[in-house]
């Protein structure tokens, strides 16, 4: 039991810091039913989250089977503070207000996956305006300067002659003061979070709370590209909130060497049976299509229901498998002659006319199922059906 | 008028930054009555000031001659904070109460050389408490890390990698915002502050409070050695609450050229009124150790009254010229026979038994006025007169 709770825990770890720690943990949760915590921080801006942030909502979920009570702590009390350059040091980022919108929005994404009953969803702007400025100056009597310097970006930033507000010195031992507050017993984060991780086990050593948190670092999720990580900005992402169709549709369109990836770090398949299915794979009893619908399914049936995705892959295979037109699409409707290119963009096919352009020159943009090639084309009164690539299809009616 | 004013305030300083500010401030006075404020800052933990703290106090009242009103700050914030090594995080280096206490002694003090009715004595923890953590937080944006290390004595210690606590980052900003606060006009320090008194400048122009501070920066006061800085540690130091008789005693004893430089710093003779003296010194009709006698009279006057000056002269005079025993002098009894070294040490006369030998033999020891060189000496029972160099004496009794 303890064994097989251990492997799921490790199970797509990059790394984990005293890792004994966790086994006395479960060691006194399997033999006597007791509890333990284990934090992990979320940023009070960015409420809408992707599969890469479901990597370690997933290890919560794994860690609560096993007796962890979950503090999901929202870094709130930084967002109160202006920009960071000093430029304008009385504007506020994130209002009171906004803080708890953001919250509630968290919530109803992150208990599709977490059990709330074992889950405290904590916001530390409510210790740490407790610690006053003297707690503050306190606190930054902990650390050291060059210690601060050697993590990896300030390092770099610093030989580069990159500007570091000190507030940046601060944010960590923030950090790491939240879990001497909360007294965690392991904290979770991404493996570029390891020098703020590690900050909380030193804290907990300074401040003398009789304990030090062990650390498990879960790797950081690739987007759709296989290459970069997950991220809006780069729009390689699976949203939470995403649609069912698209969430089915964009699992589909992974490579297979990355679905295996998203298998490890994302299915609740246990190592066991996911390693079944690529002995299947690899014999040919199964077709790795299959496999990457079975993991689109799991994953959409996650966010929104097993019905919703079934009928996401029903609308899929229309689509891609008959070459038919899905049957809710979008319409728009323009009040006089268009250019082609601004009407994928006004139709949201494209980001620009610029991209829409170089979208007609690779062939990937027909009207009414027909391929074109002119990027100049006007489109007088009628209806068209415009089509980007595969799956991004628009209604226009020009007037 | 303006012009007299800004030669004695210019007077002795070794630096000045927006010298054009301080000669508007003074002009406002002259035209309008207009006031303004001149800041200094001091150490809540050492309240016993010597001459070197005077060169500062000094400067503020003649300041305060020409329109200033004295904001007389005590850094009582960062007294409240512990050990910056982080060892001892939760121990607090001065009580409120101490500070206090120590507040009343500087107050004691000052007021010999300030006008009281000119000087508000401020105490920063009382709006550094109230900025919290957030606004601790935010004073931390306004300046980054690489300014911060160009700070000649972090650049030296990052250098030769010795540890700087990011709670010594956090000092200059808490200074410069009390007069961000203080909505100071001046401030004054000695040139060892430079860097924390530009802080002020830098700050109040980010809080954009409407002004920036002059900065007018003092030398560093030698000690009674000619060469090292005056400091209670190199024991070279002449204390504001020294006895009279010690107070004139120590001026006489610096060097004629040591003498001129405390002339220019600590007296209240104009720079004409010394310009004569040295022509009567360089012509011969002044004696060196006449003008000597006058600078030791007028310091001893000033903390304690011309009439305890005067007796005090007469006692050295008493002392060296005629080689006699002073009046008064500190008795001690010995229960049984003792050894000279153990004497003098016991009456106070030597710091160890070390450097009584030493004394001894550099032939500084006198026992009823004759020389001795026995450093073996053992004082049977009788009353001895000890006297260790020319101001030193004891009286014991060994029974």
């Amino acid at each position: 039991m303890l064994q097989e709770a251990l492997r799921e825990i490790k199970r797509g770890t990059a790394e984990i810091i005293d890792s004994q720690n966790i086994e006395k943990l479960l060691q006194a949760y399997f033999d006597e039913g007791k509890t333990y915590t284990v934090k992990a921080g979320f940023d009070p801006t960015a409420p809408d989250l992707h599969l890469g942030h479901t990597v370690l909502l997933q290890k919560l979920a794994i860690f609560q089977k096993y007796g962890a009570k979950i503090q999901f702590l929202i870094g709130d009390f930084t967002a109160q503070i202006g920009d960071p350059s000093g430029k304008n040091i009385t504007r506020k980022t994130l209002s009171k207000t906004e803080v708890l919108e953001n919250a509630k929005s968290y919530k109803e994404q992150v208990f599709k996956i977490l059990d709330s009953s074992k889950t405290e969803v904590v916001f530390n702007s409510e210790w740490i305006n407790l610690l006053g400025a003297s707690g503050m100056l306190t606190l930054t009597t902990t650390f050291n300067v060059a210690r601060m310097l050697e993590r990896d970006d300030f390092d770099k930033r610093y030989k580069s002659g990159t500007s570091i507000s000190i507030s940046e010195f601060i944010y960590p031992l923030l950090q790491g003061y939240d879990s001497v507050h909360l007294e965690s017993d392991i904290e979770i984060g991404g493996t570029d979070q390891k020098f703020n991780l590690l900050m909380g086990r030193h804290l907990q050593r300074a401040y003398e709370i009789g304990k030090e948190q062990s650390v498990l670092m879960m790797p950081i999720l690739e987007g759709l590209d296989g290459v970069q990580k997950m991220s809006k900005s780069l729009n390689n992402y699976i949203g939470v909130t995403d649609e069912p169709n698209d969430m089915f549709g964009k699992v589909l369109s992974i490579s297979d060497e990355l679905m295996w990836r998203y298998y490890e770090l994302l299915s609740t398949k246990t190592l066991d049976e996911i390693q079944k299915l690529k002995e299947g794979v690899e014999n040919g009893s199964l077709h790795p299509k299959t496999v990457k619908e079975n993991l689109a399914l799991e994953i959409t049936a996650r966010f929104h229901s097993v019905d919703l995705a079934k009928a996401a892959k029903d609308e899929f295979d229309k689509v891609h498998s008959n070459n038919q037109i899905p049957s809710e699409i979008d319409e728009y409707t323009s009040d006089e002659e268009i250019w082609i290119a601004k009407a994928l963009v006004d139709c949201k096919l494209s980001p620009s006319t610029s991209q829409a352009r170089r979208d007609i020159k690779q062939g990937a943009v027909k009207i009414n199922q027909e391929k074109i090639n002119d990027e100049q084309l006007q489109l007088g009164s009628g209806e068209y059906i415009l089509q980007v690539g595969k799956r991004k299809f628009a209604k226009l009616k020009v007037n």
